[in-house]
Order: C-alpha cells, then sequence, then structure tokens
C-alpha cells in the first residue's frame, strides 16, 4: 500500500477503504508518513469529502493510534458531555454537580486548553487548593464514593488526532465536518466515555455559524458515537450571544455558584436542565426527558447541587469557603461599568468580539505557556431583546491594567448592536438529533 | 502575508495576486514556507485550478527563482523546440542538424533525465569523444561558428520548480494544466529561448492521454510564451504509438542518420519537417512553413543536413566516421527477431508498454544514478494499419541479457493488437495552436 495511491483515490472522489485509512492513520502516527503528503490528503478530503462509513473507520483509527483510558471499575453508566465551544461556556461546572446528584456518575478528564477563558480544570483551581493531579485509582474511587471527579488528561490520548489537528490548522484545511466531528469523537471515546451527550453551537460566536451546517455537524458526530455503540445524542443550541452573562474564570464560577442556588440567569440555566436531563435518560436515572427535568430542579431547589459541589471541591483539596460566600474569591484591581451612548433594544452581541475582549483582558490562553489571569473578565448586563436607556449600565469590565481595559472597552462597546424597533429574544434551543430522530425547533 | 491565508484563499475559489505569487515561490524556494503548506496549496489548485495571469505569474516567479542563461552574444533568433515527451522521439537529433543548417542558432542545453531511453546528451555521447562539458564561451562560440551546440545544464536554473515538481510528484498533484505548462515553460525560460516551437504529445504513449487535454495544455504553453514575450507555437502531435521504427540508444542515432540521409521512417520525417518548418519560420529563415519545408528537404537531399550533424560532432570532440558508417557502432550480445503469431492488421501498438520493454532492456534510467546501456533497444517493424501474416517478424529485440530479452519480448508481444478487419493509418499531426489561432485537422 502506497500514500500516494491513497491520496489520488480521495482525489479523484473514490471511497477509501478500512485498511486504507487504518494504514495512512498508522502510518503518520509513527512518522513513517510526511506531513506533506497528509496535507494533500486533507485537501482533497475537503473537496471530496468522507463518507459515514470513512469517517467512522478514520475515527476508529485514531482511537487506535493510542491509549484509550478504562473506566469499567466505575459503577453505573459514564455519561459523558462535550461542547462545540463558544463564549461564557460555564455549563460543565453547574451540570456535573447536577448530574452526579441524581445518580449519574462523571468521571471526567479535562485539558487546560486554549481560548477566551481557561478551561475547567482553571476554573476549578480558583477553589484555592483545588488539585487535578489523582491517580487512576484515586480517581476512580472517588467517582464510585461521591459520583464525581475531575482529573487531567494523562496518557496518551488519541496521538494520530494531536498530529493532525495541528497540520489541519496550518494547512486550511479545519473545515470539513468528517474531519472535525472525528477529531472530537475521537476524543470522546478514547476517555472511556459510555454515552456521550453533544452541545453543538450554533451562531456568530461558535465555530459553525449557520444552522444547517451545524444540524449536520451534530448529525455526523451522533452517527460516529451509534457506530462505535456509544448511545449518543446531540442538542444543537444558540450562540449568537454569549451564554449568560460573565465571561472569565472566577465570573464564571461565581455564576456557576448562583445557578446552582437557583439564582442563575435563565439561558444558562435552561441549557444546563437540557443538556442534564438528557444526561439522566442516557444514564438510565430517568425514564424521560420530563421527568430528568422534575429531577433536576427539585436537585436545585433541595440544594442537593450545590452541596454535591462543595463535596466535590472538598473532596479534590480545595476550600469550599468559597462556594457559602463567593465574595471571599479574589477581585482585579479595576472594576468598571460601561454605559450605553445609545437608547434601544439589544439587536446582536457579537460574541467572538466579548471573547476576544476576555482574552485581551488575560482570561485566557493565546499559547499553551502562557499564564491565566482568574480574576479578569466582562460580566454583560444585557442581552438581546433587552431595553436600555442611554447612560444605563451595559456590562461591567474586570481588569488588572487600565490599558487592558480599554481596549476591551471599545470592543464591548462594538460588540453591542442597539437598534430603535423592539426585537424579540430567540429560543436557546436549535433543534435535538437522536439515534432515530432530527428535530428544529 | 501568511502561506495559510493564500492556502485558504486558493481553496475558496479565488484569484491569487501577484504579489501572492511571488510570496510563495520566493519563500518556498528559500525555505521559509514548508512542504506541507505547499502541498495543501497544489491540491487546492489542482481542484480550483488557475487562470492564465496566475499561470503567468506563476511561470515569472519560477524563473526568477534562480539563474536565467543569458545568451544574447548569439548572433539571430535562438528558437528552442520541447517535446513534452513519448517512445522512440528522436527528433532533437534530426531538427537539430536541419534548422542549423538553414540558418537557424541552436544552443541547446539539455539534462540526462529519466526515461525509457537516455536524454539527448546520453544519445551524443554514441559518437566516440563527444564532450557537453563545454564552458559557456566555447558554448557561444560554436553557435556562432557552426550554428548549432549542445552544452550539458549549468547554472541554478527554476529551483522553485525543481522543489515543486519533486513535491507534486508524490502527493498526487502533477495532474493540472497551468502546474505543467508553467513548470514546462518556467525551464524553457530560463534557458534563454527567444522563441519556442512545442511538440505536444497526444495518446496512449503521451503524458496527455486524449486530445482535448492535449489541446490544452499546448494552449496553456503557447499563452504563457506570448505573455513572456516569447514567439511560442505548438504543433499536437500523436504518440499513440512509438514514432518511428527504434527505442533505444544507438537504435535511435541510427534511425537518426538514416533519416537526415532521406531514408527515415515516414512517420519521423513528416514530425521533423512539419516541427523544422515552424521553427525556420520563427527564426525568420522562411517566410512561410511552405517554403520552409522545401528549404528542410532540399536540405535532406543535398546532403547539408547530415554533413551539419558531422560537423557538429566533431567540433564537440566526437568521432564522424560514425555518421559515415553506422555499422561500427557497438551491437549488443543478442539480436532477436520476434515473430507474430497471428495473422491480420495491427489495429494498436502500446506505446507506454514499448517504453517498459526498453527501459528493461537498460535502454534508460530509473533513478538519476542509474547506468544506462547504449547499445540495447527495440526495432519495429510493423506499424498501425500494416498487415503482418502468421510467422512475419513484427520487432527486434537487442539485448545483452538473455532474462531481460525474455521479459521485453513477452510485453512487446502484448503490446502489438493484432485484429482481421482492416485498419487505416492515422494523421500524425493532430493540430497546430499559434498567438493567434487553434487549428485540429
Amino acid at each position: 500500500m502506497r500514500m500516494y495511491d491513497i491520496i489520488a483515490k480521495k482525489r479523484d472522489g473514490k471511497e477509501l477503504t478500512t485498511e486504507e485509512i487504518n494504514f495512512f492513520i498508522e502510518g503518520y502516527t509513527k512518522g513513517d508518513i510526511p506531513d506533506y503528503q497528509v496535507s494533500a490528503l486533507m485537501m482533497a478530503i475537503y473537496f471530496q469529502k468522507m463518507n459515514k462509513k470513512e469517517t467512522l473507520d478514520l475515527t476508529k483509527a485514531m482511537v487506535n493510534s493510542g491509549d484509550t483510558i478504562d473506566l469499567s471499575k466505575i459503577d453505573g453508566i459514564k455519561v459523558d458531555k462535550h461542547s462545540t465551544g463558544g463564549v461564557g461556556d460555564t455549563t460543565t461546572l453547574i451540570l456535573a454537580p447536577l448530574v452526579a446528584a441524581a445518580g449519574v456518575p462523571v468521571a471526567k478528564m479535562s485539558g487546560r486548553g486554549l481560548g477566551h477563558t481557561g478551561g475547567t480544570i482553571d476554573k476549578l483551581e480558583s477553589f484555592e487548593g483545588f488539585c487535578v493531579n489523582l491517580r487512576i485509582e484515586q480517581f476512580i474511587e472517588n467517582v464510585n464514593r461521591i459520583k464525581i471527579s475531575l482529573g487531567g488528561q494523562t496518557g496518551n490520548l488519541t496521538p494520530a488526532d494531536k498530529k493532525l489537528y495541528s497540520l489541519r490548522d496550518v494547512t486550511a484545511t479545519v473545515d470539513n465536518l468528517s474531519l472535525i466531528a472525528s477529531s472530537i469523537m475521537s476524543k470522546k471515546i478514547s476517555s472511556g466515555a459510555d454515552a456521550i451527550v453533544l452541545d453543538v453551537k450554533t451562531g456568530s460566536g461558535a465555530f459553525m455559524k449557520d444552522l444547517d451546517s451545524s444540524f449536520h455537524l451534530a448529525q455526523e458526530m451522533v452517527d460516529i458515537g451509534i457506530g462505535m455503540n456509544k448511545d449518543t445524542m446531540a442538542v444543537i443550541t444558540d450562540m449568537d450571544q454569549p451564554l449568560g452573562f460573565a465571561v472569565g474564570n472566577i465570573l464564571e464560577v461565581k455564576e456557576a455558584i448562583d445557578t446552582l442556588n437557583g439564582n442563575g440567569p435563565d439561558d444558562l440555566t435552561e441549557l444546563c436542565l437540557t443538556l442534564g436531563s438528557h444526561m439522566l435518560v442516557l444514564g438510565k436515572q430517568a425514564k424521560d426527558v420530563q421527568e430528568a427535568k422534575t429531577i433536576l430542579q427539585d436537585i436545585i431547589s433541595s440544594k442537593k447541587g450545590i452541596d454535591k459541589l462543595k463535596e466535590w471541591v472538598r473532596i479534590q483539596g480545595g476550600d469550599e469557603k468559597f462556594v457559602d460566600d463567593p465574595n471571599l474569591f479574589p477581585i482585579p484591581k479595576f472594576i468598571t461599568p460601561i454605559s450605553s451612548s445609545y437608547e434601544g433594544y439589544i439587536n446582536r452581541i457579537h460574541a467572538d468580539l466579548i471573547g476576544i475582549a476576555s482574552l485581551i483582558l488575560g482570561a485566557g490562553r493565546e499559547t499553551k505557556e502562557s499564564p491565566i489571569d482568574l480574576s479578569v473578565g466582562i460580566v454583560l448586563h444585557k442581552k438581546i431583546g433587552d431595553f436600555i436607556k442611554k447612560g444605563e449600565k451595559i456590562a461591567t469590565i474586570y481588569a488588572n491594567s487600565i490599558d487592558k481595559q480599554a481596549q476591551a472597552e471599545s470592543m464591548i462597546i462594538d460588540a453591542y448592536d442597539i437598534i430603535k424597533e423592539k426585537v424579540y429574544k430567540k429560543p436557546l434551543i436549535k433543534g435535538i438529533i437522536t439515534q432515530n430522530d432530527s428535530i428544529r425547533y
């Protein structure tokens, strides 16, 4: 078998066999096949696409390229959640305690990642003492004891995906549904999940800007999951504006605590109840979504959710007093409200601009080595459909540098589009894809 | 400017600017842009094509990537000829003396090349003592004295093309008209020609198998030549069977001598008269093709052509007695006729198979380092349209190894397709493309 022939075959629009895909992934992982042949193949795939079978084969080959985490010693059905990413997305910190409190084991391996804010690990480290360096035995014991644990990623998971992603990133070949879907799903499956709930974001602040592409991506991922015998479903959700009000690490942690206390933003609360309900159903802790939602609402009102967060923080060495009194979290030097120069209805909030403003303030990483400032960020006071008067507070900036604050301020002002005509709020949940159904709202 | 954006732009079907093409070629030549980005761009070009302007810009950038040979000290219009390659193509050895005898300066730089037989240099080295290592001053003086000289390639010509071609060769991105045309034309132009006659082969033994693609390639190359202010035209010629009868180095030299003596195969003679006539017209030694053809026919019949070959061989140190008596050339150990097992008309001769048989016998190079056996090869006795009786000689193999002879024999037998129905000979010249005209016969 020769890589040349595989490139030429895909270039000519033909289906690659399982053996050809395995040959390419194994050879690339080992370093036998050079980058320049792989990037040519990626560009051929960009134009000629891969079908369902090829996409599944590619995912399997990437899972097999490295270690897989064995979570079989954990009781119950391990349901993992994955979001395709957006701005102000605090769901994991809320969802994990909620579904754990309902009996679904949450065994999460997480990275630090690059982005507008830190990853889940960074946010949890806002709780002084919180430690993610657990041995695998400890990690598993914690899940069996309190149904929840978060560890840093260990082992050499999907090395083929890592190489492939870095290459695609510099050769303009990221944007292909099969390649995106197989990249995400190979990571999830090698992490040992039994079932997967996907939150596919759509809109200006999402990777997928239009609704059709988002549905296609969701369908592609659900098909892969089902094809690998993992119970998988997807919710397609709005990212035309940041989720919730807070963007930043500690700011989002505080918002998560509010939400677990029943005082969270409407959209964030709705998203967590929706995703959580599906997790409960896949985890066989509720017979349907209605029942699951009732269970989760009860968990919030009875404070079982916030208690689970405290238990989680405590067992991993963190200081739970921050959960009881979020005012103890450190605050940055400059907290500055921004007033609106216009009166009218909020028509759009360019989530991308808000994200970049957050990055500029220091809340996220541009490179793997960048330090992160947990205290900085942005709190929005108005969302799409809200009315604002001239001079009224539109957002508040949390900064440790006057220069960066000024930069962020002009971006936030640019991000808001205010018009005279009445604007109606749009639904958050755009649709659902399960093994047998694809529903658009 | 970033290579990423150039890849993405072409991927999306947009036109690259002159600056972008220069940036990419300069960066790649210097090693600043890695192979994996270039191969992704090549695959994007494969799918999205380049327009005339981009193709011209690419050719210019490749010419500018290295040295160009200065032939301005040579009197007259230097007309170069390029063939896209086929099997049994001996034209240079015939054409060069013919047009030189007619007053067109022939200043040829040639490589050894890979292929079914050696290159023009290898063939000329059949004349004992023939030397191609001329200093540029000597090379130019020879052309001014006797109108003809052949040198080995010197200088660092089109390094970008060399890198690009090697990369395309292993990434399944060779097959694009703009890339093929710019590669050929950049080499011709950097070699210092004032005018160019292109022989674009079409058919089973050619790089371009079908007539339409051959016309497109010819048009693309003529447009580049004109765009670079070089008088350029193309003849599209048949390569559905080997040209002439001989395939091999010394065998082709003997055939060239026969042709210069007026005793060559019909197709080879016709091709040389056609290409030569156009060279005379571009070189302003004849007012039109009719006049040029009469001049060339006279050069053959008056022996001025064969005398020019002798003068050429002599001035470069070779032994001209081989021209007078080709029986002096060395012959291989085994000369074996092959008889036909069938009776009927020759319907096809798979030129590719004849070429590979020649390579197996040792007449060509598989790698740059392969030694070459000048004496071996194949002489065909029947061409398309000929009638053959059972047991009649169809070809003769010249070999230095019984094993290789046996391998070649079975390939030659496979190459011949003999049928009962009458087969008519097909015309050799398929069409002509000039600056203003595209004519199909």
